[in-house]
């Protein structure tokens, strides 16, 4: 059953092995961003760095597979009408807002990751640079990286496979200006298991 | 005063806010690896993410900042007599060389910062991409990665100004393949506080 994440804000769920997580923006240039953990040893978080190692990319697409800490895969990308998304930065969060020059209170990805994973036992220190599906951060020879309007189209849509047991954390980005100008839904689906 | 890592080893120390760090590469060619921790809270956890995202940049030279997981600023790179290091790759580990084909035991830098860091409280699962100094991580257009032979020749060194009280770990890097060929030792100084 399609889900609704409203914008601006973000969802937390077990993901079991076997199951698969299938994520659309429904609207077009809407970034989500995705972090998770394992459910039989917490401590052990998604990790870029890791996944940028072991998969020798940046970019990721279908066939990569996104490990935890422990080097242990978490998610596997086997499908991925698009073909850009981004791995190299943190979430949006209400630090990041303060400093491009928001006054007061924004919605954030961050805090949206918090909330949804806190029932899970994670703290803020956990969460680290997440999987920022549809994100465009384009990057030159110099290594300057500058974020762009997302290349995602209305359907456009990730399905990635749990190699484990996961707690997930899931948000329709908070950043009006990584989407474009505006903060739009994003709409996810978790596909009943199939033994792997 | 200089003190020295011996080659695939690592060392654990304390630096305090305002105090400078120095690494020298002594005979060229040779990787360290560095990660941290806030000493105020050990949760806080050097973040590349984090820093990637607020200098807009995936290389690391003089005027940046590394920032924590909370955001809150813990090395400034000073002086770089090189220009080129890495900060998007975990630290080598006994995992990657059996990956790589390696039979049995591998030295490597996961291991020695773990061993380094461990009488600061800090557990393996929080040791995440580390600030790779000296090794060249190239990137193409599409995001595929390679390690190049570092370009840093005998002398090359980097400072690093301290923006908080840290726990640090350090390493020359165990593996052959990332130091073009073999392992060499690596040269720190920890320069005595000036207020900052």
């Amino acid at each position: 059953m399609k889900q609704i994440i409203p914008p601006q804000s973000g969802v937390g769920f077990a993901l079991r092995a076997g199951q698969r997580l299938v994520v659309t923006d429904p609207e077009g240039q809407q970034v989500a961003d995705l972090f998770c953990f394992s459910r039989a040893d917490p401590s052990d978080a998604l990790s870029s760095g890791r996944s940028i190692d072991y998969n020798d990319t940046i970019l990721f697409t279908t066939g990569h597979i996104l490990y935890g800490q422990s080097g242990r895969g978490m998610l596997k990308i086997e499908a991925d009408s698009l073909g850009r998304h981004d791995f190299l930065v943190t979430p949006c969060s209400q630090q990041m807002f303060t400093m491009l020059g928001a006054e007061g209170y924004h919605p954030s990805c961050l805090e949206n990751l918090e909330r949804s994973l806190a029932r899970f036992g994670v703290n803020t220190n956990q969460i680290g640079t997440s999987f920022n599906i549809f994100m465009h951060v384009a990057f030159d020879e110099k290594g300057r990286i500058a974020v762009k309007p997302p290349l995602s189209r209305a359907g456009d849509q990730v399905t990635f496979l749990a190699l484990q047991d996961l707690f997930v954390g899931l948000t329709a980005c908070s950043d009006e200006g990584t989407n474009n100008g505006s903060c739009r839904p994003i709409h996810f689906e978790v596909v009943q298991n199939v033994p792997i």
